[in-house]
């Protein structure tokens, strides 16, 4: 079982954090029901008994309940065989892409959507646009880079991958990623994964049958 | 053997990225030697084999090479006993506090790091620094309450109240994390473990002998 949005802010993008998760539980052929969750039901104690920041996803399985993306997507990957190498060093730098998405691609991405949300109305917004811009490309050049010509980030398709692209999914169609020609082929690579289409329908038809309902 | 810096930006206080690491290593009893390198080093080719991103730290044991301070964080507490529980549940959750740690704690800290060197001239910084204090804030009212009378995140001492500690050391003193007493006596307690002094002197004392060197 995994909470998701009730209604997504990205309209069934598939840019919410459960996207991820359902992409995970998918690629790894396990089943999962949702909790849907309001606003005000991801806020309330019930929902911060399972996540201490009132926030989704969640994932819950046989009594454990656990929170953050991360920590979901590394948990499936290591108890389901698919996403992750046998072999111990591999298995060790794949983790390590994991938390590279995590820390290290996201959180420049991440400040560019913030600023977008919350600062546009404010007049430092043109200024520091192109400061948000240049930090992502940077660290994207040095991606490409280490890419090269590689399917993967590192042997076959891994849970690196996975959150990666998750990932750079936040900024597609910004012009950003779509500078470097391997990155954008990558992205495509991974979409084009009968997993993710899977995933992606999913979370679309659940934010259409709740829009119908209201 | 790990990487850090030749000289510290932080001049010694222990904020720099292979501090984790080398606590880490205290608290499991694994000896480690340190790779120093240059700004210029870390930004050339050699590391970047070893780093795509070219910083530190790196971690490097017997022919495995891995980045990312997460990464090489759960590498340790997976591989050698006292940063994570044996009970599956458990474990998991102590990962999952190590993601919420580095994904959900840290990153308003390092935007308000960044605006504090990058912004401290521009004419918005006076304006935006209240804006990110109170996402810091918002994060811990959440962690305050979460953590309530508890001496760690999940029952013992593990690997998610190192990296926890570790990220809130960054706005020690800013009054931020010191507006919880909770919070307060958390990290207090974790800095009081004699591994935390030991990996905190170590880099001291490397501080200090690459300044008198000069």
């Amino acid at each position: 079982m995994i909470s998701v949005f009730e209604r997504s802010p990205d309209q069934g993008r598939g840019l919410a954090r459960d996207m991820p998760v359902r992409w995970a539980l998918e690629e790894v052929g396990r089943p999962y029901t949702t909790r849907p969750l309001s606003f005000a039901a991801m806020k309330a104690d019930a929902h911060r008994a399972r996540h201490p920041f009132g926030q989704i996803p969640t994932f819950e399985e046989g009594g454990l309940v656990l929170f953050e993306s991360g920590a979901i997507l590394l948990h499936i990957a290591s108890h389901y065989p698919g996403l992750l190498p046998a072999e111990p060093h591999v298995r060790a730098r794949a983790i390590g892409w994991l938390f590279a998405a995590l820390s290290t691609i996201e959180p420049p991405i991440l400040d560019r959507e913030r600023a977008h949300y919350l600062e546009k109305d404010e007049p430092w917004y043109a200024q520091r646009m192109p400061l948000l811009d240049q930090a992502i490309r940077s660290r994207l050049t040095d991606l490409s880079r280490r890419l090269g010509k590689a399917d993967w980030l590192d042997g076959d398709f891994s849970v690196g991958d996975l959150a990666m692209v998750s990932v750079l999914r936040r900024i597609e169609g910004a012009g950003l990623y779509e500078l470097f020609d391997n990155i954008t082929a990558y992205v495509a690579r991974a979409t084009a994964r009968p997993a993710f289409t899977r995933a992606f329908e999913a979370q679309k038809t659940a934010f259409a049958s709740y829009e119908k309902e209201s």
